[in-house]
């Protein structure tokens, strides 16, 4: 597993919350997703919004996501999320979430995603292709001053 | 004031909730957005999608936005939405809109938008351009079949 | 599995989307909800919002939720989100949600959820409880007139 | 008008923005909720979630809300929301936001709440309340330690 963690702590929102009070699970994947864009620029040291420049791609569309829901997160609950890299494949990736609240793990998340440009014989289709071994040290070394 | 309108019915979703119990305002704004894309559908006859590159321009970027919140719209409730434009102007224009929920008005709203363009002096930017005389007529005459 | 199914036929908002231009992947788990309480409300002629209280329990609690995304659902397509369950358990069940898109799959998700109640020994908590035999009984025949 | 303010800075995330590569207008009224949240955090040195309890009131719903959009918050922008009280009426208040990025007003809104309690002759209504004049005092001498 990459040893590069990112980690953010934030205070769950009004807007967050369902009549139960607590977030709402869609919540959590918009979560997981911040998480990952800052696990890559931590990784990487490149702003998310110039990954897909800095590295030829389109992007890191997300194929396969799931969560665990063990508690709830209520309004004005301050969360941590710390977020990693599980597994690099050849090119594809999985991305471990974790969201902690008041000393517990309150859920659980894991993404797949794949490195993918457009597909030269049909530019409307994208396709995966390998990670370089450039990006998938950075997430071994430690980040950005390897 | 155009005398085309949308009127879309839909159930106000548990997700749309907040811990009221009702739908959080946030909603209120997207339904806001659609009603104002199915009204230019009604009136012009072409799909959301398509409107851009069928005028020749950027879009209908909203610059000012406004909403009263009457009553509350429950979870479960079947609501009404419409829209109508309330005028227009050389380059923009006024959405009214209107949520009805169990026979009374749950919200009004009002959406400013301007007909941009790309501005050619700088791609990065965009500004307003006069809207088409035909596309006024349109939302004047009662849609797609004058 | 039951054999009630609820369909939903809808259109991808513009709120939904995210710069790819197509529905961002927290939206599918809103409507993957959404489902669900559809499905129990065909199958078990109550309204979402009565479910609780019809069968004096908490709610139906998200406990799993998973998807996998396979073509992008872009602004203006018009989908159909399928629901049926899975399976029921003791106390749990699964629910699969399927969402078509020009004829092919968006994506296909899946949610585990309690039938909870409040916990006698603390209020404070939710426990599960065995899910009536007549509420998986109108799940298998066919919804409110077996 | 009050001279307690609130300060907050956070990235437009992915999730927040739309096909124009901006965040959603929708998510700017989530942003002035939390503002005012916060602001009342500041100014009472009560946790949002402890409010309505503190006060015996039932919250401070929103009425009325307005924005003007006058520049995109792209995605990875970092922004800083600043709200304060623009006018404590009897009952009721305005709550006035500013979004900056870089350097520059994205937007600016406007809430307009009231200070609600449970309608003793109808329980299922709300209605308002004279504010307390301790907690208009709060927001006029600077916060928690006047």
């Amino acid at each position: 597993m990459g040893n590069v963690i990112s980690r953010r702590q934030f205070v769950i929102e009004w807007a967050y919350c369902d009549p139960t009070g607590a977030a709402f699970n869609s919540r959590f994947f918009e979560f997981c997703d911040s998480g990952t864009w800052t696990l890559f620029e931590t990784a990487l040291g490149v702003r998310p919004c110039d990954l897909a420049a800095a590295f030829g791609i389109l992007g890191i569309p997300l194929v396969d996501a799931s969560a665990r829901f063990l508690a709830p997160a209520w309004f004005g609950d301050v969360v941590e999320l710390t977020s990693q890299i599980r597994e690099f494949r050849r090119s594809s990736f999985d991305v471990a979430h974790r969201l902690m609240v008041r000393g517990e793990v309150a859920a659980e998340g894991s993404e797949t995603r794949v490195w993918a440009v457009r597909d030269a014989a049909d530019p409307s289709r994208i396709k995966s292709q390998p990670i370089p071994e450039e990006v998938i040290a950075r997430f071994q070394t430690g980040g950005t001053s390897p």
